[in-house]
């Protein structure tokens, strides 16, 4: 068995990133310049949001926080997200999930330009990663095909199930597995399924996103699996400072014995998703995705 | 074993559709009006457009054809595009495919205003359908939905393999029956695929959108399985007056005795795809999907 170590993958391209952006400074380019909108004081936005301008100095990007209280109006909001679409010093901005229930969040979300949408949420992106064109991927799936390739796990031919069908994870991971560039037989499974112990144990690589915690048990997974677990569910705990630890949907202890590959939690796919959107950034910075 | 008779089905819809027209025209409203855009002379293309404009008539829309020929620059197609766009008569519009080797589609597609894009094939429509907001669908997986409502077969919790991942078939189709609408346990097969045999031999309801005439064995579907067959290739035959006949993806006479249901090439998902294009013609004209 051995442990994908999100943590250092994530180091690592923390620090190609760095060097690149050093690189195109030193070609008298501009500094890769992302900016968050954040609505109200929600205590788990207010910290993710923490670490994303956190992360943009880490690498040596510029970042802009810019605050609206929970009564801002959607016409605040649009207005501020049509001024950054069109400040070309802002390559790219995201605006922090979730919204105040007066907001309609597609509405926000459809009125970011898809060239600056780093967080891979505009239909446009979606639709161009289904189509197979080049699109900005949403952080998880794309911090799990990064573990994926960078770990060399074969793909092609394989069996994958994907439990959880969500928008942000279980849906564009499934499609990207399927699809030319991983090759694999993906089957998506969900709350409905039955015989999901059955299902799970038959696949190659199994990619966990229920939001469960440690609901995948040792009989559910195949010997040899690959197996990924996005679940991170704060249980209470009387071990930590903090009060509460993090738990994946799958019982470690129990499954990891039995696989090739597992991603722990937490230390696996977590720190993937923080570095995606420092991936994505760069990319809409150099203009690879669009021009 | 009950045939899916997609013939019977799509006359139905289109009197549905003919009905409502008339509804609205006695309500003084606008006849809807679909156009189309063909570029060359491609038998098979002249045969749909001209298939296309005689369904409108059936069912009282407006049709327009819109000829160029096969040396069109990008740019002038681009200009009716944005025509076409701007043209508050016509309320959706199609580009004939496949286009000169030229021009490229994408940039054809992605000029279309999403708002008027019957046939689903624009990133926005893509997008909103995989996110599960309200979307043009593109014809074949429309018309499929269609034919199992229609039919009243449970999806809930069923096994269903899709065999072929195209963007314009497989990977609609596999998302749709994922979606909670249908609440299927969907796996994605394609060229890929190890053990395709015992795959589909575990599907409750298969759909086959290879193009591979008669692949689908006897040994390869479950006892009682619905199964729809969306392949249509063209194999030469002494029997019939054009020299050649249409045949599905699946041996028909071998596997129908084991099914539930299954639809027949031709008569089954080739008349629904047709009558997508008018649905969806017409959801455009009620300003249904979009405002």
């Amino acid at each position: 068995m051995q442990l994908i170590d999100g943590n250092q993958t994530a180091k690592d391209i923390k620090a190609e990133i760095k060097q690149q952006v050093e690189g195109i400074i030193a070609r008298g380019g501009k500094q890769p310049h992302l900016a968050a909108i954040l609505v109200g004081h929600d205590g788990g936005s207010e910290s993710y949001v923490a670490y994303k301008i956190k992360d943009c100095e880490a690498v040596g990007f510029k970042s802009s926080l810019i605050r609206f209280e929970d009564d801002v109006t959607e016409t605040e909001l649009l207005a501020k997200i049509e001024e950054l679409n069109n400040d070309d010093d802002v390559d790219g901005f995201i605006v922090q999930l979730p919204l105040p229930r007066h907001i309609p969040e597609n509405n926000i979300l459809e009125a970011i330009n898809y060239k600056k949408d780093v967080d891979g949420f505009h239909p446009v992106n979606v639709g161009r990663m289904v189509i197979g064109l080049p699109a900005f991927v949403s952080a998880t799936p794309y911090g799990i095909v990064e573990l994926i390739k960078r770990y060399g796990i074969e793909t092609s031919g394989k069996n994958c199930v994907v439990v959880g069908r969500s928008q942000i994870v279980g849906r564009p991971m499934s499609v990207l597995m399927s699809q030319k560039e991983m090759n694999a037989t993906v089957t998506v499974a969900h709350s409905r399924t039955k015989n999901l112990k059955e299902v799970c144990a038959n696949a190659d690589i199994l990619i966990c996103a229920l939001g469960s915690p440690e609901f995948i048990k040792a009989n559910m997974v195949k010997e040899g699996a690959v197996v990924i677990d996005v679940g991170t569910t704060r249980v209470p705990s009387q071990e930590t400072k903090s009060g509460f630890r993090l738990k994946g949907d799958v019982l470690f202890d129990e499954v990891a014995p039995k696989c090739s590959y597992i991603t722990p939690v937490p230390g696996g796919v977590g720190p993937m998703t923080r570095v995606s959107l420092l991936q994505n950034t760069l990319l809409a910075a150099t203009k690879e995705i669009y021009s």
